[in-house]
């Protein structure tokens, strides 16, 4: 079975920049299993923007690609993980230095994280994670719900940086698959969100979201919001987020971008923004939300390839507006 | 009496962009006081590394400048206010718009600014501001510290929005002015303050504070703060500060520069940061503090210059390593 991996040799001859060009099928790759880690089959893996960064060239990584998964645990240390149906955590933590010893193994200084960092990521036939990441999938969640639960996890991880009211006038920016997300675990606990995006109406959201075309350039300054998720994976996300938050506002920025931002600040100064960074979150509750099945996750499925095909994965989810590519693994 | 404005006339034989060029005496202002407001007689103000911004152009202010000053009133229609000495809070609320009901009347969507936006400034012999803006000094405290309770009272502010501990790892970028009053200002409450900057050892600080040459550019990871403040009044202040601040930790944005910042957001995300702008600060608080004189704000000055050369004050306020120039009114 083959490993999908970035194309890290120099392509002169390719200059379209799309992550096509710099990804490669190789033969899979299988390391060896530490005590504590367990070889998840993969049953379902998605495709996320930040593998699509990582193609390009973001952070340098050139491992085998993917961290969102459905799987199920052919070896571990314990056997009671054995035969299991999984999800996991991608940061591995070393359990010792002072971010970890203050429960912070998101932000591990020797943490590796699957298929970003230091580890081979699932977009292969098998694949290696700490037992403590992982979180069992109840058997009437299906996999193509369970693979979300990584994304989904990263959306619930607002709730747990921003305190919010339920009268909060909040917006989501970029109708994406993290923003998607994002409104749906908000639209949970706050009576009215707005998601800005390209895409109005392409999956059926609860009722009390708004849907509204990207904000125009002159935004009415009295109809800015009190708490701003930025997830549009772009790099004036930012400008744009700002212009949207009322002074004494929270901007969450959820997605990454390689390269730089050109901004003006003193905004934030002079309305005293507080601009929060989001990554990973929690996955139990993740796994919890899945469990109730009322997220309308099956409109975000775009495609499902094998493995064998994944390198078309990752051009299919590069196309504009193509929401979760699923790829699947031969026990899925 | 002169005042002093920005030149916004174009003076294309002075391509120096120095603020000396850009400002220029005039014969003084004298508007209507409105009901409310009370006419303040100058008696020593301060020159604020914002007025240098401005009079390069930024926020477009073309009135009066100044914003930091210590007056005594002459009218008012409360006649209790009537030879008082005070200092006063620069925001001028609306007192009806949401902000203003919210209790955030320095955010008031209809506000002027003292010597910043709509609303001339106290490099005059005299100025109006409302009398809910005005705050008395107590007899014990000279005019020389009085002057700094405005940028005195934005370093406080800090204290208001950031909930610290008193072992926390705090660091302050930047050793101008308002670095040096946040360094102050933290060191009061936090056991060990690092202060980074060009000029160390030119104010006495207290003992817990650590005087440090700027960051290099490899900054160790693991020596990284919990909380940073970024007083460095440069574009390129936030980047550094990111350096400098470890995962989930805390960034404070102190100081406004015009213009854009170019920065690489991804470190916001994967570590977390919350990066707080603060702006304007409790003018009681800062008066209290003058009114222990613990603070070494002597040192803090440069030089006094009067209203007549008010245009000197500002070319020498930006000369690099110089600190507080004051400039006396009349009556002062």
């Amino acid at each position: 079975m083959p490993a999908l991996v970035r194309d890290s040799s120099p392509a002169p001859s390719d200059s379209s920049g799309s992550p096509g060009s710099k990804i490669r099928l190789i033969d899979h790759v299988r390391p060896e299993r530490a005590p504590g880690e367990a070889r998840v089959r993969l049953r379902l893996a998605g495709v996320c923007s930040t593998d699509l960064e990582l193609a390009k060239g973001y952070m340098d990584y050139d491992g085998v690609l993917g961290h969102e998964f459905v799987g199920e645990v052919e070896e571990a240390t314990d056997p009671a993980w054995v035969g299991e149906r999984v999800v996991g955590g991608i940061n591995c933590a070393c359990q010792s230095c002072s971010f970890c010893s203050r429960e912070q193994p998101n932000h591990c200084e020797r943490r590796t994280v699957l298929g970003i960092l230091g580890r081979h990521g699932t977009f292969q036939d098998s694949f290696l994670l700490p037992e403590r990441n992982l979180v069992r999938v109840p058997a009437h969640v299906p996999d193509e719900h369970a693979v979300f639960a990584e994304p989904l996890a990263a959306a619930c991880r607002i709730l747990e940086q921003v305190d919010l009211s339920a009268w909060d006038r909040v917006a989501v920016l970029g109708d994406g698959k993290l923003g998607l997300l994002c409104t749906m675990v908000l639209a949970e606990v706050i009576h009215s969100v707005t998601l800005f995006g390209r895409h109005p109406g392409r999956v059926k959201l609860p009722i009390s979201v708004e849907e509204r075309p990207a904000p125009p350039p002159e935004f009415d300054p009295s109809a800015r919001f009190d708490v701003v998720v930025d997830a549009t994976g772009s790099s004036e996300g930012l400008a744009t987020a700002m212009r949207l938050t009322r002074p004494s506002g929270r901007l969450v920025l959820k997605t990454t971008c390689a390269g730089n931002s050109t901004v003006a600040l003193a905004p934030i100064v002079i309305d005293e923004l507080t601009v929060i960074g989001s990554r990973c979150g929690p996955l139990e509750t993740a796994m919890s939300k899945l469990g109730e099945g009322r997220l309308p996750l099956h409109e975000m499925i775009d495609s499902r390839v094998s493995l064998e095909e994944a390198d078309a994965a990752l051009r299919r989810a590069a196309e504009p507006g193509v929401l979760k590519v699923l790829i699947e693994g031969a026990s899925g």
